[in-house]
This record gives structure tokens, C-alpha cells and sequence, in this order.
């Protein structure tokens, strides 16, 4: 295995001191923990959003921690979640007294750590609720949409939320706001080469050279389905075609697209894909606003990416551009 | 070749059409051209920053136009840079009676095609300045730093001249300051595997599983030779020190320090790398000034990372912080 750490043992360690000492203007540590904090935390009487997750999929979340989006973050190991009580200990760090919402990407390790952390939370008087996200519709069929994986979708909950948040929604608002974005959103992807495990120091998943896989978790997951490797258009348009008809998206809807690297892929492949992908929603009478690409949720040095479209309104809209000051999202409203 | 394009003929283009269609409320292109400007053009009267490069290394440069960065980007073919005649027009383009900064990385190609461009230019009477930029200590020795090609230190001219070229300031205080920046700059970079030329379909160069390669250019050039693959605190060392013996960099000092991954190294390592550095600076009385840590200058899914740094002074911390409103560069001072 060749990458830069110094021992399997203490990477997740180790990652958190590198960025804690090249963001520390934005972002702290809980002292010998794996939690990430804002540096400057957010007024009394603000709502705490706070998220736990897996390792090695950075910069997704603690690269969004700050003014604007997320406040805790707690780290768990390399893809594995973090265990209840460093979510309860997140959890009392984001609590002002108005109130914590968890958000939960939805795998079964992290659902089954976030319940156990927020029965703790609330035996302790803490005002925790729960938001479970899920938009992978290759991982169940339409109709069964709350039985779905997280997928990088969920990047327009922590965003739209995130600025809401910083407004000082209450935590009711808060919640069904996030399940307006949640439900408005979809996503698939399409692997074309696994990454290595910086635990294992092997391939996360094998695919012969002319194939591609698509609807594949974040954790190579299985999907849809094997298909042939071939021109960014055509993987593109099967990607559009399955995600369009699953919401579905219609003429006339205004949406926010956001292609996302899983970590090999070049941002010249990305943008091209996001070409397509722009053709066909044109074509379709589709609308896009101020789209996203880049690598944001990513599994090491995977090959492939993800389409995420989320129907939006005017309020998404707003808090879509509305300012974020985190290391890893360049927010659009200065330009 | 397992690569998300419609054609190699036609990827740069596809790109370009992306990029565009990502990110039109901040950039555009000149009609028919592989040339990106900004949507809202400069202010007039104020100095135009223009660059021409080889594509394939995205997001640089054209992810960094916009306020507060670089006016226009002439891209070239992948990995080639781009033709004189080019060049002219991203100059012309970016004038508007101030005079024009070409900034060039030192490549032999991007030197001889900006110095026809600029000859060409000032046949037609446009005020146009070269900056010849270089920071890559492997590539020629201490004494004929002259002779050393461009590397990612030069992100520290983009975006220091950006701002205060955005500022008004005239075109012969803006070539001083870019001279200033560079003569501060070091990069030292280490390579891990190549990536794949998206034009050949091959791998850029091989190496052996248990080595890497310090000091090699960001097309594969030979640098200062080969290593053993070993622990990040090893490789980060041995580059830091020969980094801070070049410029060379003292106790006291302040400095901008900057981690780019080459592609497909994980943000996990690069914040891991980062860690090591900031020891060992703090070790050696080397305060650093807002690092900056993530993917700018890639070489496709090469394996790798570069460190950067620039003894700074009071006006190009100023600077580093000032607004940057382009889509693939957050600016520090929001937060």
C-alpha cells in the first residue's frame, strides 16, 4: 500500500491533528477526542447540527464544519461508524439550549449508533432529533425511498440546513426543512476501479477494465448493477434517465445538480460528465442552479462519481448561495 | 483506458463546455475559443492577470478566475501549452488600457509561446509584462533559481497579485510584488505512482511498489532521484529540510505554507503530510500564516504531494486573506 501515513493505527489520529493544525482558525478538536468543533461556535439559541461518520471519506463531513453549515463532527475509524458515546459527547458540544438535530446518513452501523447515542442524549434532558438521509436510489426501489443508502446527495441537506440554522430556524422548522430537501433529492453513481483500504491495504472492490459499476455504495455497495465501460455520455445519460424517472423530475422544475468525485477521477472528467448532464436537463426543460462539482464524498482513490439532483424552491435556493466559511465548500453567493 | 471522456479529440473542449455550463455566473469563454474570462469583467482602468497553460491539471488555472484571482486562462491541448496566437487573444482580452500581466510557469514550451504572444502583443501597442514564475528546488540547483520550473508554489502569485491587482494597484508595483512572492517561494514535490495521459491511454511513468520520487515536475520530469517508500514523517522530513535550507528559511520567519495533492492522493494524506510539516516548523521557530491544504495542481490520479512555502510579510498576508470569488479556491478570511 503505498500512501502517505504513518501507521494504520493512528491515521484517523493523525489526519485530525494535520487538519486541526491547518485549520485551526475555523475548526478545533474536543481535547483527546475524535470530534470535530467550530472554532468560533455558533450564538446561544441556535439549533446544533451535528454528524458522525465514517473515516476515509474526507473531506465529507468535517470539512464543513464552521460558520454556515455544520457544528460537531464526530470521526469514527476508517469507514466504520463512530461508536454512541463519541456521538453523545458530540452531541452535548452542538447543544445551546434550543436544541440538537443528528443527521444521520442512512447505513445500518451509524442508524443503530445514532439511536442508542440520542436515548442517551435525552435520558440526560438534551433535545436531540434525529434526521435520517437517504437518496441512493440504486440501494432500494422507488416506493421504498426510507429503506435507501446516504449518498453524497445529502450534501444539500448539511448545506441548505447549515445556513437555516445559522438564521436561527427553531428546531421544528429545522427538521422538516430537511426532510422538504431530503425528499426533493436523488442520486446514483457509477464506479470504475475501487480504491485501496488504508486498513487492508486492499482494492475495496475488482472490476475488469471494460466495466463499470453503477448505483455502487460509497463502501462498494452493491447497486443496479454491472455495465460496459464506454463514452462519458452514455454512462451519463443511463445515470440521467434512472435518476429523472425516480423523483421524478419534470418539465418546468428548477433543480440543483451536483456532480461529485469519489476521489481518482479527474475534475476534467467530472466537468464533462457535468456537461451531459446539463444537455439532457435542457433538453428535458429542466432548469439548474448554480450546480456543484468536485470531490466532496469520496472513497480513497476510487474511480468513478455521482449525479445528485435535488428539486428545489425559492427557500433552497436562497440557502443554497447563503455564506459558508468551511474549509472544503466554496459557497456560490460572492461571485 | 477507464476515463469518464466522449473522445480524446474532443476532451478539452468537452471540458471547457462543462466548466462553463458549471460555473457560468462566474466564468464564461471567449466564442468558439479555449479560452476562459471572467462573467463580470475587471473593473477598467485596472491591471488585467492572464495565463496560458496545458490542460490536465485541473482545477489550475482556470478554476481560479474570477474576482480576486486571475482575469483569463488560455488553455492549451492536455499537457502542451497553449499556441501563441492563443496567448494574444486571452492578452487582448484581458486589456483594458492598465496593462496585462502574463504570468508563465516555467516551462520551456509555455516560456517560448508566451514570449511570442507577448511580442505579438506589443507589435499591436498593448502594454503586456511577463512574470516568469519558478519554485521547484529540485529542478535546477540553489544559486541558478532562474533555470527552475514552475510548480504549485505559484498558487501564492495567483492569488496574492490577484488581490491586489483587483485592488487597482498599477502594473509596475504588481510586477514587483509578483517578483517579491516568487523569490520567497519553495516547492519541493514527491511523487508515489504516475497517473494515466488521458491522450495515450499509459501510465505517465512507473515505479517500483516500495519507491517514490522527490523533486519530480508535474509532467514526470527527473528531479532529485529516487527514494524507499516509507512512513509520511520520513518523506515530509527529508523534504522540509532540504525546502528550509533552500531559500533559506530561518527561526523568526512567518510563512504561507501549502500541501497540493497530484490527484489521487486522499485529503487524508495530505492533512497527515501537513501535520508532520507543522512540527517541524514549529520546531524550528517557523510560524505559519493560514496553510492551505487540498488538490490545486493535479497530474490526473498521480499518486503524490507537493509543500510549498513563502516567507511572507505583512501585505501578502493581507493579501492571501483578501475575497476570492472563483469556484475552486475558498478564501480564508470569511471565517
Amino acid at each position: 500500500m503505498k500512501k502517505l501515513i504513518n501507521s494504520v493505527d493512528g491515521m484517523v489520529e493523525d489526519m485530525i491533528g494535520g487538519y486541526v493544525a491547518a485549520y485551526g482558525d475555523i475548526v478545533d478538536r474536543l481535547p483527546g477526542r475524535s470530534i470535530i468543533v467550530r472554532r468560533n461556535r455558533k450564538e446561544p439559541g441556535k439549533v446544533g447540527l451535528v454528524i458522525g461518520n465514517g473515516s476515509g471519506h474526507e473531506p465529507i463531513a468535517m470539512g464543513w464544519v464552521g460558520r454556515g453549515m455544520l457544528d460537531v463532527n464526530a470521526l469514527g475509524p476508517i469507514f466504520t461508524a463512530p461508536p454512541p458515546t463519541l456521538i453523545l459527547q458530540a452531541l452535548r458540544a452542538a447543544d445551546s439550549g434550543a436544541g440538537v438535530i443528528l443527521l444521520i446518513s442512512h447505513h445500518s452501523g451509524d442508524l443503530m449508533n445514532a439511536e442508542m447515542a440520542i436515548e442517551m442524549a435525552q435520558a440526560e434532558g438534551l433535545r436531540v432529533e434525529p434526521l435520517v438521509m437517504y437518496d441512493d436510489i440504486a440501494s432500494a426501489p422507488k416506493g421504498r425511498e426510507a429503506e435507501r443508502r446516504g449518498a453524497p446527495g445529502t450534501m444539500f441537506i448539511y448545506k441548505i440546513l447549515g445556513a437555516r440554522a445559522e438564521e436561527g430556524a427553531p428546531l421544528a422548522e429545522l427538521v422538516q426543512l430537511g426532510e422538504r430537501v431530503r425528499n426533493a433529492t436523488r442520486t446514483l453513481a457509477v464506479a470504475l476501479s475501487g480504491g485501496i483500504s488504508p486498513v487492508s491495504g486492499e482494492r475495496i472492490f475488482e472490476l475488469p477494465d471494460d466495466e463499470i459499476f453503477i448505483g455502487m455504495g460509497v463502501h462498494g455497495e452493491a447497486g443496479m448493477g454491472r455495465g460496459k465501460m464506454g463514452p462519458a455520455s452514455g454512462i451519463v445519460s443511463v445515470m440521467a434517465e434512472a435518476l429523472l424517472a425516480d423523483l421524478p423530475f419534470n418539465a418546468g422544475d428548477e433543480v440543483l445538480a451536483f456532480v461529485n468525485g469519489s476521489g481518482g477521477t479527474t475534475l476534467m472528467e467530472l466537468l464533462i460528465s457535468y456537461g451531459v448532464l446539463a444537455r439532457i436537463l435542457e433538453q428535458r426543460g429542466i432548469r439548474v442552479f448554480r450546480p456543484l462539482v468536485g470531490e466532496y464524498v469520496t472513497t480513497q482513490e476510487s474511480l468513478g462519481m455521482s449525479l445528485s439532483l435535488c428539486r428545489c424552491d425559492a427557500e433552497m435556493r436562497r440557502l443554497w448561495l447563503a455564506p459558508a466559511a468551511v474549509p472544503f465548500f466554496t459557497d456560490r453567493g460572492r461571485s
